[in-house]
């Protein structure tokens, strides 16, 4: 539960992602409007953010613009603008974050820039080697967590095993499942499969007590053969990049003009099945598990209602004080 | 060309993949029929292999089983399997292949199997660290040629600029293509993204000479950006499968029971378009480029169709003498 029982205080950057506040402010309403009891916090440009505050329906809402004068463009390095830019949306929510005015953080800005923000700013928890993005990717039985989704570059075994049982305690925390099973994404069905990263993390992980499934193929990663997907970040991030872009794809497949009346009317239908099943609209961001706060990292693109879930999702976190769930299931990990 | 003028002399596994004879036999055959130019010579039991050829027709056909006792499980440890198994389909194949009597070895056995047989009996082409599996997929553009797709589990940027200009020499080769394009499987477009493995290896390429496309990340994949796309084989194996999955994943979700009469027509008509458009089978298999020889590794799964297919681009490997054009095309690189 949040501090001293109130309702969760959500900080979002209203400056994030490709269309700023006119997508991000209208989506973060939303979410207070259909049920999310929180306090909303708009971290940006106040002429910009109270514009479109003024031009939506806010009324009875407990919504707070925080004014913020830096920005920090996608291409600049990370950890530098941290450092240089105190008085950007994110460092400035970071740092409320971090001395208990606000209770979660969500940003659809540069990723790189919120994992440096949290890392720098928030700090690790103390069992974890390293922070993980963790995100939902819809299968045909349900869904999948992915991660590392790409807060790193390189892995190791010991990183690969605080992944899985940070996936593990975050799919226990916010689905039904009591016992999530745990793959490894990976080349080979046998345990002697893959790269020297594959095969020494496939061997903590089946000496871990996590419900072990074992390796997980290319091929099978969109039916759903596990609850919580495990790989270094550079791998994670191209399988999901993959799984995103069955859209993408069909978009373009649509639009090549090589396909006959009937087929395009098929994949017009289908394209509508891919819509409403494997939408990543409805899991809003990817929360950075290991760190010592509520982080949740947007896509870029992220549309109102991705902005509305990502709000709602960061309220159900704060609920179930995700950090302290996070520090129970890495604590009890004997590597450590 | 091949040796003397003669028709190239295809060797085939006829034990390989998951149905054996009765599958790569009539394949094989197939092509021979429609047209393919080249002497067939069937590796296996012969008391299998002579049925199968008895049950179709081979009348006029230039066709000649060699008898084999030893097969290779798709468990067995391939380096010792291939120094204990002398007569095993791939293992005499391969020594007539170096030994001048056959001009091309094709199989459906264990990959691990043919690139130990292939790096262990013809050995390696000089310029080349180490050989590559280049695999078509299918893309809405056209096709892009993938690799590594597994014949490795570790990349170095060297090896990765091998597998570029060996998959560029090869597109050439077998395509209409004059100057193909080449890109890095990546996490994202600017050079400064990925691992330590893709940073170098960005870098390298840029002053490769070739095409250079930049990065490609994975949702751009199966719209085909490049003509060549190189990844180390752990992740080159991963994004494979993934495009593979497609049709899995499609068959999957039409039995499951959860979409509308109307939805699942129009998956029903788009799973059509992409067993037309995006069939693995008329790619047949995938050479092991990098090896004194020619050597075609199809998919354990393999159809009659596939097989067909890849006694015809076996075919064409001899006639344009592709390991010297892979010679040619790596010992052009100051790198090595």
């Amino acid at each position: 539960m949040t501090h001293d029982g109130q309702r969760p205080r959500i900080a979002v950057d209203a400056m994030g992602g490709d269309h700023g506040p006119g997508t991000v402010v209208p989506g973060a309403l939303r979410a207070l409007r259909e049920g999310c009891d929180a306090v909303l916090l708009l971290y940006g440009d106040a002429d910009a953010v109270e514009a479109e505050l003024n031009a939506a329906d806010h009324a009875g809402l407990d919504v707070t613009v925080v004014p913020c004068t830096d920005t920090i463009a996608m291409d600049e390095s990370p950890a530098a603008a941290i450092r240089r830019k105190a008085d950007a949306p994110i460092v400035r929510a970071m740092t409320d974050h971090r001395e208990g005015r606000v209770d979660a953080v969500v940003s659809a800005g540069s990723t790189g820039a919120m994992v440096a923000a949290s890392l720098l700013i928030l700090g690790r928890l103390g069992g974890v080697e390293r922070p993980s993005i963790a995100t939902f990717i819809p299968t045909v039985r349900g869904e999948t967590l992915l991660l590392d989704a790409g807060a790193n570059t390189q892995g190791t075994p010991t990183m690969l095993l605080d992944f899985a049982r940070m996936g593990e305690a975050y799919c226990r925390a916010m689905t039904d499942r009591e016992r999530p099973t745990v793959g490894l994404l990976n080349i080979g069905s046998e345990p002697s499969k893959g790269n020297e990263l594959a095969v020494a993390t496939h061997e903590l992980l089946r000496g871990s007590g996590l419900a072990f499934h074992g390796n997980v193929e290319g091929n099978e990663v969109l039916v759903g053969p596990c609850d919580v997907l495990v790989a270094d970040g550079y791998t994670g991030n191209i399988a999901l990049k993959m799984c995103e872009g069955l859209a993408v794809f069909l978009k373009e497949l649509a639009g090549s003009g090589q396909l006959e009346p009937a087929e395009l009317a098929g994949l017009g239908a289908f394209a509508e099945v891919v819509k409403r099943r494997f939408n990543y609209e409805v899991y809003g961001g990817a929360p950075l598990l290991g760190v010592q706060g509520i982080s949740i990292i947007c896509h870029g693109r992220s549309s109102p209602l991705a902005f509305e879930h990502a709000v709602r999702q960061a309220e159900r976190q704060v609920r179930c004080d995700l950090p302290a769930v996070i520090a129970a299931a890495t604590a009890s990990d004997p590597e450590n």
